[in-house]
């Protein structure tokens, strides 16, 4: 059912709702049902299929890379298990160990200097490139770009890349077409094309009398308030993304995000092939996805995609990108022209006289303290949120935190054997150091 | 001047211009022209004067006990100097050290004895009252409800009393007009009546082209754009309190706070006499600050008032109390009704009879985090915000920190010759411990 008020399901009484059917969510309820199969769960969400809000705008990175211990172990985990789900179950997640190609500058190279001992003693697969095999291996790359413009913008050149070997890309689409199928196996249900107004908190127990509930009173949230009638839950999931604080502000609970705005640009054309067929990182022969040289914060990447010959670019800026929450946010063209182009033309030429064929936008939901997912619990509500632009590479494991804190247990098993405690990435007792290969 | 839009101000560039004329903003200035001397401060507020926003709605409680190693030495620094203030520069702040009466069941004050020695060995005056003698000292309270509302409510007896002798109350206002006029002392300037827009980012420098600033451009700040015209400053300080992220949000900066309503009621009339009188606390002659016991996270408190014969009323709540803005926040008597009135009347049944006379809200500024205040940077913006209801504690600390930023200064040096990293309170590499005192 997709249209009017709820019939039979809103007199329904489930054991718990997940709010939204993004990768998030999906990894949630698929877990949640997994370790607990006779718990009836709800999946509701506002579009009219899964995966259609900002896991549909993902440029679907998918790393292992990361200089905090926590992200490290939430996405080392989680990709090996996209890993598992393809080599092993079968599922095709068009997960393609491309690798990421991080070039730096002299100076960011000394930074990554001091964490790289402790990432490859992760277990985290690096090789560095130097320059001249750069510019051997891609012959369309400018390492040390000197024209009048790259001076104005300040650009220094590239004396290192830095190679993540178990990175890539992966289809967020099938990845949430694998939770999908597997947690509707577990009998699991969605509900599509409902939006949710607010949670509803009740007293518990209440003593029928005016209103309830008091400020001395104990709460509990009772279920979902939505544009199609009041479906009740023993336990609320939030995976809402940018919507999060929407949701939780209204019942005093701060999950400490906030959206912005982050655009993909297509560009293809014929200067591009040579560029799509680059040998010597990994089989797929093809150029890594690429991370352009920090200009003050700002960040150029270039993604390839085989299937349709072209190229994906985005950018990462910081102070001047405001924090909005937006029903419908679109790429601005200027941002390609004024922002983009002019680094990504002065790297790599082949880009300059290409313009992009087409563009979107989706909201990163962003915890600007320390760049890392917040899985938190109030009550019996439990929220998974500000994922910060990495949400395909760590929902796995995000998705089995959620289902531990549920269970109450206070270490999590993540995929592969790898253990966290839960309260690290909640905000009471929150222990996570800061990330800094945000993109 | 206080109308139309800007003339010979416009164009007038200051060296630093501060938003917000209440406590925070009021020491920053303060700080910042004592300490540089020479610099033009242009303080800006929407209201007529100053300190009549939220500064003006609090409950002007004023106390060195807090649990959290950083909120301790913000807080006692600062009462420190008002009492400087009042008792050596004979500057009458109406600071009255009728100290703080916690009121604690036997689970927290095992709780507080965890941390007791920690808050001694910091020079924090504690006094701890058994039971029998806090009936002996205030015959008005019932230590040990046992009435059928109190069974309902769920209220624990009173196991002790931990008194904070150094903690008390002092005029919000008086302590802003101190500030005001050692300012105008030191030929700072005020401009009242006029309303930020936004604060205007440029490129660093300029290349004249359209568009700019670029993502890859080195931005500051530049000025402040009014409701009466653009004010330019070199550098900016944020002190709007709740407004700080309405600010900040649209450049891209996350503050991390969130307001939250909080409400004061003021209750008086006979039955309240012999609690207006109550000894053996302070020289005073009065109840103390006092704190009832709480249930399940809401606490009401009681503040004397002398001066008006009567007691401010007020309570913290937590989750099912909104985050929200609100331009004018009003009390709701029903608040007082059902939450508050039920727990005041077990403890205290002399106001079982009594109605408040007047009430008024106004507006937390909420770090969700760890409830202690933020001071950071970015360029060439500071903002001062998150006290979290400790605002005028610790207001004379934030306003040297605010400063000691300005001036690079890694340290602080507060009141009373302690020292602060200042990169302590900011959000890059904040290290603050939780504080469990937050009212």
């Amino acid at each position: 059912m997709d249209r009017g008020t709820l019939g039979s399901e809103s007199s329904k009484h489930y054991d718990a709702v997940v709010i939204g059917a993004g990768i998030i969510g999906l990894a949630t309820a698929y877990h949640l049902k997994q370790s607990n199969p006779n718990l009836s769960v709800l999946v509701i969400d506002r579009m009219h299929a899964a995966a259609q809000g900002d896991t549909a705008k993902s440029a679907g990175g998918c790393r292992d890379m990361f200089t905090s211990e926590v992200s490290l172990l939430l996405a080392k985990s989680s990709v090996d298990f996209y890993r598992y789900v393809q080599d092993e179950m079968g599922f095709n997640l068009n997960l393609e160990m491309l690798g990421y190609l991080f070039l730096l500058t002299h100076r960011k190279f000394s930074e990554f200097e001091r964490v790289e001992n402790r990432i490859r003693k992760e277990g985290i697969r690096v090789r560095i490139f130097e320059r001249d095999e750069l510019a051997e291996l891609i012959p369309d790359l400018v390492p040390d770009p000197s024209s009048e413009q790259s001076k104005i913008i300040g650009l220094e050149q590239i004396y290192k890349g830095v190679f993540g070997q178990d990175c890539g890309i992966v289809a967020p689409e099938l990845v949430a077409k694998f939770y999908e199928e597997q947690f509707k196996k577990l009998n699991g249900e969605f509900l599509f094309g409902i939006e949710v107004k607010t949670l509803r908190i009740e007293a518990k127990p209440t003593l029928g009398l005016p209103n309830e509930p008091y400020a001395w009173q104990e709460k509990a949230f009772s279920g979902v308030e939505t544009n199609r009638g009041f479906i009740r839950a023993d336990s609320i999931f939030v995976a809402s993304g940018s919507r999060t604080s929407i949701l939780l502000d209204p019942l005093g609970v701060d999950c400490l995000t906030k959206p912005k705005k982050r655009m993909i640009f297509r560009v293809r054309g014929e200067p591009l092939n040579r560029l799509l067929q680059t040998k010597g990182f990994s089989d797929f022969n093809v150029l890594p996805f690429t991370f352009l040289p920090k200009v003050r914060g700002f960040e150029v990447w270039i993604r390839p995609t085989r299937g349709e010959k072209s190229f994906w670019i985005g950018a990462s800026d910081d102070i001047g990108r405001r924090y909005l929450f937006e029903d419908e946010p679109t790429a601005e063209e200027n941002y390609y022209t004024y922002n983009i182009s002019p680094i990504l033309s002065e790297f790599f030429p082949c880009f300059a006289n290409l313009r992009p064929v087409n563009s979107w936008a989706g909201l990163y939901d962003i915890n600007a303290l320390d760049g890392t997912p917040i899985v938190d619990q109030v009550s019996n509500c439990i929220f998974a949120i500000g994922t910060s632009g990495s949400g395909i590479s760590k929902a796995d494991a995000l998705g089995r935190i959620a289902t531990a804190l549920f269970q109450g247990k206070t270490e999590t098993r993540l995929f592969g054997n790898k253990r966290i405690t839960a309260s690290r990435i909640g905000l009471t007792n929150r222990a996570v150091d800061k990330e800094e290969f945000v993109i």
